[in-house]
């Protein structure tokens, strides 16, 4: 199956720890990486990772906390330095561009690649980037500044030949790529084979959504139904429910139960507070509720199955 | 004797590397913190030494380049989510200010503690802070943009008092603020004490020259002459002398000259090029000008004797 993984560069949150770096994730699809969210140390960590700053043209960015933003100037001079040509695009709130500003016309004199950006409107649910083979698609959260997730998902790929009925009527190989597109062929008798009898479904198209920072916001599941996997922030334990609430956070249950009102085929959690002494007793919380859960740790692969 | 430390958090250079973070020192002098430069991680790394962000209230920053301030975003807005109030004084070149007042104003509302910017004048030596017990001086250097290195110097104590003197001719002990203050005292008998014979000279006051970046600058041993410490950027090897030229950096042996012109006590390089593949030979290199040489490493605490 084509590559389709998530690497986990930083799962910590606000405050600064020895255990977790700030957030940061990549998304590969067939290859090409994807950055969701930017926080201080990304760019150490993506070396670290040995992940290839030729492959990634699109940052999504969240939400404008320092959390999830401060590594972006360094990231970004650094290729830079590297000598990158290729052009970079970042997607995010509105409030991300200042940064983006300082950093280009102050720290990036002479850089020899530009920088785009797209604002997102945080309220809406809609298809902010596509290509060929995958799109992104926005999804509104719930936090103390404008704030959205992402959701990461495949495109339909074309209907399988089966090779057995080709061959069992002659079918010419450069009538492939027609039968793919969805054309039937007519034998030198004048039988139609029908498009349906030549082919078997397209692979089935996976997604990821990405969902932090959050409030608990029973409404987020319908707008990622299904998904194959799914990265809810899970700042606190359960026990300190009135604390998410305050902070416009989510709980390790809270997380879960969007996993499970989502039909999700996996939950990934992360965006630790400090105050979580032990991420095993967070995990267990979680599973309570939707069992297929896992802790996420930095220089984790997540596959999307 | 007084603590005066300098405890290194980052001795890379502009690209990142999974060996050294960028550039970031702390000066300890009596438990009060003087952080230099602050490049990105500097406050996970400020963690990781265990050091207190309450004894900290001033931050040099000696030239506006990304791998000398991307820290800076991070560390303020952390102390402000772990509730600091003390005021927090930036020194630097009038560059820097636009990076603080993007980060002040968009990631830092609601935080209890000011920040306060000096603008520094990098062409001139002159006194940029003092305090009861040290002084800081600006030392301007030479490099793509404005940069200036920082002397910290300790002031002069009181002399010392000889107990022995004091206890033969029956002086009275509440007389001895007075006496390191520079009196003399007058016996019953009309004979008089001289102050010098009462004391010993004060404890010799200790120097430290943080020197980065800057290209070969033979006329800055003259300002730090007789330090005890000097760190001074060796970013390239001597056999990379043209490169250190065009970048305006220094080479081993560059930094080492100026160390042996100003008859430093020791040395310490830093500011590593990712070319170097081997410390040890660069320190080699530096030696043979320099012996009292040593290759600065994150976490390393060197003592100003």
């Amino acid at each position: 199956m084509e590559t389709f993984n998530i690497h986990i560069l930083g799962c910590g949150s606000a405050k600064p720890s020895l255990r977790h770096n700030s957030s940061c994730q990549i998304v590969d699809i067939r290859g090409k990486l994807y950055m969701i969210d930017c926080g201080e140390g990304a760019q150490v960590e993506f070396t670290r990772q040995r992940l290839n700053m030729n492959r990634l043209g699109h940052i999504f960015i969240s939400h404008n906390h320092g959390d999830h933003v401060f590594g972006l100037p360094g990231f970004i001079s650094t290729m830079g330095l590297l000598g990158r040509t290729a052009e970079l695009h970042i997607h995010g709130p509105q409030q991300v561009e200042k940064l983006l500003q300082v950093t280009l016309e102050t720290y990036c004199q002479g850089m020899d690649y530009e920088v785009h950006f797209y604002p997102i409107d945080t309220t809406l649910h809609q298809l902010v980037y596509e290509d060929r083979s995958m799109e992104v698609w926005s999804l509104p959260l719930k936090h103390r500044v404008p704030c959205c997730g992402y959701l990461f998902r495949e495109k339909p790929g074309l209907p399988h030949i089966r090779r057995e009925i080709i061959d069992a009527y002659g079918i010419p190989t450069s009538q492939i790529n027609n039968i793919k597109a969805g054309a039937s062929w007519t034998l030198p008798d004048g039988t139609v084979i029908r498009h349906e009898q030549m082919t078997t479904p397209p692979t089935p198209t996976r997604s990821y959504a990405y969902c932090s920072d959050t409030a608990y916001l029973p409404e987020l599941s319908k707008m990622i139904r299904g998904c194959n996997l799914l990265y809810h922030e899970a700042t606190y334990p359960a026990a300190l429910e009135a604390l998410a609430d305050e902070y416009m956070h989510s709980t390790s249950q809270q997380a879960a139960r969007i996993a499970a009102d989502a039909q999700a085929g996996q939950l990934c959690i992360g965006h630790y507070s400090g105050r979580i002494e032990d991420e095993t007793a967070h995990l267990h919380e979680a599973q309570e509720i939707f069992p297929n859960t896992l802790l996420t740790r930095e220089g984790m692969v997540i596959k999307v199955k």
